[in-house]
């Protein structure tokens, strides 16, 4: 069976069952761990302290093209998914290694403008760049890794979510899919919603502070949208055992898309790469978190109940369901098509459905 | 200019510098570095405990050949060659993320062979693999990171050499060269030596309990051998600001190489991706050294001064200076070469020697 059988999601599993073989929980580091692979970061008790750390890679032609990416937001981007990782998690990002592969031919200048733009992240963010790694490579693939804290004595997690609970997230989503299709389609936009939008796309902002609000006010569950928000749901589902509702016509749309997007519904859904967070949380601890945060926050569905299998049902304003595939990038799929999403009675063309991240970027 | 232009050593002092250039020593991070770019991994004070951190990659192609090495082998030596970062830091490896971009029509089965490989020498070591990255890439481009702790109070160096000290090496070096240079060749050997060699290339084992030894016994000094003997300790002195003279006759050559290589003592001198530990110390702790490592310890040379430009002199028997280029692998080479020694009266072509590394592993 070849890896693009199987699939990303089916891959992560696979690999995590046989390194889960191999563990000896009574090995010293394996005492420590207070969260395993996958969640967004892992975390282990460290002289009283919860450690995180986390890593994530882009592969030119696959997360970016240098058609369309700058190598300053290539920069500031590869550092900043990172963070968003240890956001979701609501700890303090401290310290990053950085580990550059790049053809011999790559102008120095590029790789300058690379690291510029993400040390004056990393200084931004109180962040130390303190290693790394440089090796030739035929394609460009970066991977960084970020190691932090936790802020208090937990972390969030995508395992606690309960029936009951609401469903809320951070700002919008899809703004970063609609700067990937603006940019690829070459659409022409009016200067603020261009600018919007491919902001949304190269410089996402890691949630960071937002996250440690989350955790000092008391939620207990969090991803950050990297996926897609059906599909990170769909993750945060699994990983608690839980089912969830989200209603459609609560989604926030951002003027931007809801004025140049026809598909603005299929982009916030199922559009990947936003770095928002979405979180669960009962009604008192959403007040309390909603007074704390200076973004928006909007609850767009709650979780329902605990019967298998955990998955995510979208709902339409009467009550209707929406279907609505578990849609988000996935790695590997040999067919990659638009999203869609599929209302009773329109078309259900069979076949996976990615997002539309999900072309390359 | 391009990347090949100013080399990897060159591109990693020209990043060490962009990135010193945003560093704000204020900020609490960058106040707990002890150890920051340039050695094998950095070093940071969090609760009293020095914790260390390392990251690796290894590309398809460059680093390896997927004609010559398996998927068990390739998932060892990831490891490994982590794990001898913090070995050559005298830690203890506690925790690893692991990032693979990784093919499509990989077979599942090869993924499998490697993670396996892998979390068996983790298991072995003492380390919890808790997280890592899965994308999809045209080539196969392995990333880990590996974090750790101090053993101590200190951590081994490479700034920290004193004239007058011996240079040291545990084990032999140039086994692992040779290795590449039998499989590449497809030389027939007898089993016992092509067994040791193809190991010495594929499943190198990381000084972890040596590093530690060193630190407890008062060693400051040390790097792991990964780019080659005479262009590691070439890391030392220009870290520590001192010249080193190394003494071919003394250099250690297993009989293996001694028996099947005529430039067994270019491999020794140039090879890399030994992951043996080189390090100094004065003439008494070498003494307790030796008295607590199980293995082969043997000294090779000594550093002499601290005159600038910091470089390593290689002398025969006869205390004649043997022209030996910096050697070692360097990454971005355009013309990759085989390693040679050029001694007093041979000819000295011109043109940068590269070890025998250098070439397509």
């Amino acid at each position: 069976m070849r890896v693009s059988e199987i699939g990303e999601f089916g891959l992560i599993e696979h690999i995590r069952t046989i390194i889960a073989g191999y563990r000896d929980l009574g090995q010293h580091p394996w005492q420590k761990v207070v969260v395993d692979t996958g969640d967004d970061a892992a975390a282990w008790l460290s002289n009283g302290t919860i450690q995180l750390a986390t890593t994530d890679t882009l592969v030119q032609d696959v997360h970016f093209s240098l058609s369309i990416v700058s190598w300053e937001e290539l920069g500031w981007k590869t550092l900043a998914v990172n963070l968003s990782d240890i956001a979701a998690m609501g700890g303090v990002p401290e310290y990053a290694l950085v580990s550059l592969a790049i053809p011999g031919e790559l102008e120095l200048d590029d790789v300058s403008a690379f690291c510029k733009a993400m040390a004056k992240l990393a200084r931004q963010c109180g962040v130390a760049i303190v290693g790394g790694n440089i090796a030739a490579a035929p394609i460009v693939v970066i991977t960084a890794a970020v190691m932090g804290r936790s802020n208090g004595r937990t972390t969030l997690k995508r395992s606690t979510a309960h029936p009951g609970e609401q469903i809320a997230i951070t700002g919008y989503t899809g703004l970063s899919a609609a700067g990937l299709e603006m940019l690829r389609r070459k659409t022409v936009l009016d200067d603020e919603t261009a600018s919007t939008l491919r902001r949304a796309h190269l410089q996402p902002v890691a949630r960071i502070r937002e996250g440690q609000i989350l955790v000092e006010r008391g939620v207990k569950t969090a991803i950050d949208i990297s996926d897609g928000l059906v599909a990170d749901l769909d993750h945060i589902c699994e990983m608690s055992g839980v089912n969830a509702t989200v209603r459609m016509d609560r989604v926030p749309i951002h003027r931007a898309l809801m004025a140049n997007f026809p598909n603005h519904l299929e982009l916030a859904l199922c559009g990947g790469e936003d770095y928002e967070l979405l979180f669960t949380a009962d009604q008192e601890t959403l007040a309390r978190v909603k007074r704390a945060l200076d973004c928006p926050v909007t609850v767009i569905g709650e979780i329902t109940d605990e019967d298998l299998p955990a998955r995510v049902t979208v709902v339409d304003s009467k009550g209707d369901v929406v279907s609505c595939d578990r849609g988000g990038w996935q790695h590997f799929n040999d067919e990659i098509s638009e999203s869609r999403i599929r209302q009773p009675g329109t078309d259900s063309t069979a076949g996976k459905l990615s997002g539309t991240t999900g072309a390359q970027r």
